[in-house]
């Protein structure tokens, strides 16, 4: 980012009044343009027990195999982009069960989401940015040739949960990775006793 | 967004090729800027029972009451972003608990998370952007002085749960509204089976 969106004026990396974090800057007409991470929405759409994935037929990761995701879009809701995802990628209409996974992707700046979904045909083909859509039992899910971190855990989770009989909620890093230490930061600050 | 921040060249509204629907594209340098929803991350922090709410010290909602919570920054997972506001505003160390809310806010272009969380010690304190911070009893909340849905419905569902000995994680679009609808996309799109 180097210049402003709103006047063209080149930018600058400085801490704005009253912040604590670098942004860039427009001294010209006084503009500050945030950078925040993005939402993938995507789903885990299974049909009598198999899941539902997609070879992908972009980079990154072409030829490799995801579950339906994507980035939310503006006017819409996370339910209604994980359902656009499942079908623009797999052709594919589930019934969009409760959310599965909530993973932090530090490295690519994103936050990932999928929700667990059910297709009452087995009724699905390769969208624009599929090579092909299958269904896979567990023992055959391509694990050597998956596209990303977030799909093998969300996957692993999946058939563990399944296997014991009750889903929850799983959420974190799934890198294990931060550049920030909230107790580092903390560490720093001496709260002190209301009144 | 009217000019290319990687160029400086006026950006056009256009459908890029591959896409399907209109992005600022820069002609210049090729550039396409996407423009995504943006995660908001939040406490409801409780300290025997009591809730800890802020006054804003900022617009919008100058003076009105909310639940600890602000912009996720790249850098930081959902749950370091959710302990640094708790910090920066309320001067609080909390000890985490599930995710409580995911509430999409359409109108805002966000999507709020709260997550439940405990203090250890009612040692808390306004912060940069606060007027006041203070523990609430469920009857004394001041309901109509509250500064944003997300935060009403989420206090409400948290009493409503606490009252029912369990807690769910609770999603949707807090507002019911939406300008677009997944089943008017979907039946305009005819599906095939594979194979």
């Amino acid at each position: 980012m180097k210049f402003c969106s709103a006047c063209a004026s080149p930018l600058e990396l400085k801490i704005p009044t009253g912040d604590n974090r670098e942004r860039h800057c427009c001294n010209h007409c006084g503009a500050i343009h945030y950078i925040n991470p993005k939402i993938v929405v995507g789903t885990i759409p299974t049909y009598r027990g198999k899941v539902l994935l997609c070879k992908r037929a972009i980079e990154p990761r072409y030829g490799f195999w995801t579950l339906p995701a994507g980035f939310m879009e503006l006017k819409e809701t996370t339910h209604e982009g994980a359902l656009r995802e499942t079908w623009e990628e797999a052709g594919a209409r589930v019934a969009l069960g409760p959310l599965f996974t909530m993973f932090d992707v530090l490295r690519a700046e994103q936050v990932h989401l999928f929700f667990r979904a059910t297709l009452e045909e087995p009724v699905f083909c390769a969208g624009e940015e599929s090579l092909d859509v299958r269904l896979f039992d567990e023992q055959d899910i391509p694990w050597d040739e998956l596209a990303f971190k977030t799909v093998t855990q969300t996957l692993k989770l999946f058939f563990e949960d399944r296997r014991q009989g009750r889903y929850s909620l799983h959420t974190g890093d799934v890198f294990g990775h931060t550049d920030w230490q909230p107790n580092d930061f903390l560490a720093q600050h001496k709260p002190y006793t209301q009144g």
